[in-house]
């Protein structure tokens, strides 16, 4: 017997899972049409050299890579942000901007020690190209918070997390520290909650960050509010003063009350360069629900020109699993309009035809394909929740009706073939 | 600077490619459920023992497979069906019969000399599990044809071939040909217009059919009628009767007109096991369309218990070609309801609070995010076929308006606030 299971680290999608799949799709889809945002897509597989970065990020040394046959290095894709990048590059100059993009793909990664967390996952990602001020992040957190509203999910529910690297940025020039270290020690500060202080204190020492420049870093992550960051940069610094402003462009939204200044969010990936922003459960229970960030050098290091952009990524798992504990999943399902069939044989010629005048005018139809009893369609009816169960039946037919059966409110009626729509 | 191209043999999807295939894939499913059908889905990386067939189809040759990190051979799927097959299997005895699924999906193969040939297209498959009849490839049929006519496509643009393998069949019973020939044979006759019918001989030969035996297959090939068919296998045969069955239920569905006997009709799939059929254009000038067949012994080759199926694979990229010849592909603009923009910064936050209202009442809203001058914003908004320009401009905004121009009309007004909806 071969193997039934997929892949390790795979899914299948049965109707109910792609029902829900579909669901959620349809509002990742929906939503950034009403900001309205374009969809693109690229290859699952990619070439390697799009996300050698370097920077000990996890999602880099995790990459589902191998040689294809021809001695090329290719992956299957990590996360979306590198493909979009190579498209903006490759329409250069004939990109209109702001370009406003978003795709809804499959990501991968290998981990050699599975613990039971999947190999592929599908993320959403909304991205503004060529907008440079905070507009574009207040927009792409609007997005997030409308998907959220839409569900269900309130801000007592979730919240938004916000902080730039550019405070970061700021302390590491203030301690002398080389611009070039600027990613490796956020991908290194990134990692506080899950390793240990110590150790975090230890790689950054190892990317040759002073111990006096260590302490500046924990501190400014410590902080509590805009206001105390003011404090520790002044009130003219960048970081500062993009804060006030999506502060403020969030009240213009409405959403200010999902948003919570939080200076220790840097996140993993090592291209960020400004403002970084997470979704989070307010129970505290779950990973990251989605993040994103500024990347405006991320072309550049493609050996393009570099352009202002601004996007964040949304799985598909933990959403559905707050969606699950706050049972809020939609109940979806396998619905049609009719269940069609004959009850003999010799009539199957006429369901058929009533089969397909039904489906012309639009309806879906269930034609039943085998002699069936009329229990057994009943059982198919509720199944496929059928709204009505129409029978082609001998007497009837002979008489230029077939009989209905409204599903819902059980009622049973005969109609005149050439009346039924 | 990095490759900006996708992989060898990939595609990307700029906004107006996804738009396309958005509306493709929207009328797969479309007609899906029109039938009835439930949609499901499962990894693009699946475990190499799916598709070991050794029957020498092209297919298994081509496979886009690689050795994963944990040394599994693994490949990115070239079909679908055998996935299909498994979740069956996996279901067992819990699977509702009979199932009718439905499933697009990206497929991929690996050809070491690329002659612009892709590595990867999509595929739409519908297959019905558990029905032993032809009423389940009448139905398919049908599907197929609803297709096309939603397209635009008539009877006199394409056409289905149908033919059954249960001919061969019979043919190799009469000679003796070993019953594990059978698949083999199959692929090889599938060549016969790819390749020298000299060469199709010696392939024949090479599998220990014998000579008579090959004159017996070629010349039910060349059969155009299933009158001259019942004259060579009788009328009691299985495939005489069954292509009889299939023609009678067209009939009834009403594309019998789209319907051609071609015994030549083989397909390429090793596990097709009775009646095949494929979709062409009339014209003669592309490859087959769409392909499909009864495959009973599918799962028995797998390990599980036999069910009775047949399904369809239909291809992204051959339907395309076709409409795109015939002028039939859709004009699918970028379409928003409403440009916002706000004619100073000093009134950003209030042209937020509109467009945030806005998309609130479901409508889709490009809301301009830089300091950009009235007449970027009527080019922006031709860009993105806005229905409506909605200015926030000062002295309007004093009065309690905002300036509106319908963009069909050209006609401008000044709307007050609250009343724009």
């Amino acid at each position: 017997m071969v193997d039934l299971n997929p892949p390790r680290g795979t899914r299948d999608f049965f109707p109910e899972d792609k029902r829900l799949q579909n669901w959620l799709f349809d509002e990742f889809a929906a939503v950034s049409r009403l900001y309205g945002f374009q969809q693109i897509d690229f290859p699952v597989l990619e070439s390697e050299e799009l996300y050698v970065r370097k920077a000990g990020e996890e999602i880099t040394e995790q990459l589902y890579n191998f040689e294809d046959k021809g001695g090329r290095r290719v992956t299957l894709r990590p996360e979306l942000t590198p493909s979009l990048a190579r498209l903006a590059l490759q329409k250069g100059k004939g990109l209109a901007l702001p370009a406003k993009w978003f795709s809804i793909g499959q990501c991968w990664r290998y981990e050699r020690a599975t613990r039971g967390r999947r190999r592929e996952h599908y993320q959403w990602n909304m991205d503004v190209i060529g907008v440079p001020g905070v507009e574009a992040e207040a927009e792409l957190l609007a997005a997030i918070v409308t998907f959220f509203q839409r569900l269900g999910l309130g801000a007592a529910d979730v919240g938004l997390k916000v902080s730039s690297r550019k405070v970061l940025q700021a302390v590491l020039q203030r301690y002398g520290v080389a611009e070039a270290s600027f990613g490796p020690v956020c991908v290194v500060v990134d990692k506080m909650e899950k390793i240990p202080r110590d150790k975090v204190v230890e790689e950054l020492a190892k990317l040759g960050v002073a111990a006096d420049a260590i302490d500046g870093i924990l501190q400014a992550l410590a902080l509590s509010s805009v206001e105390e960051l003011e404090g520790l940069l002044g009130g003219d610094n960048v970081a500062v003063a993009d804060l006030r402003r999506l502060f403020e462009l969030a009240a213009a939204y409405g959403y200010a009350d999902w948003l919570v200044f939080d200076a220790s969010v840097v996140r993993g990936l090592a291209y960020y360069t400004g403002m970084v922003f997470e979704g989070f459960d307010r129970a505290g229970q779950l990973r990251a629900i989605c993040g994103g960030g500024r990347y405006d050098r991320l072309l550049g290091t493609f050996g393009g020109e570099d352009q202002p952009c601004a996007g964040f990524g949304f799985g598909d798992a933990v959403i559905v699993e707050l969606l699950k504990d706050r049972k809020l999943l939609p109940q979806l399902r396998h619905e049609v309009d009719d269940l069609v069939m004959a009850q003999e044989e010799g009539l199957r010629a006429e369901a058929t035809a009533l089969a397909a005048r039904l489906r012309a005018a639009g309806r879906r139809v269930d034609l039943v394909l085998e002699p069936k009893r009329i229990k057994w369609a009943f059982k198919q009816a509720e199944r496929c929740s059928a709204a009505r169960l129409v029978l082609v039946a001998p007497d009837e037919w002979a008489n230029g009706t077939v009989r209905v059966k409204d599903l819902a409110s059980r009622q049973e009626r005969d109609v005149p073939v050439e009346e039924l729509v």
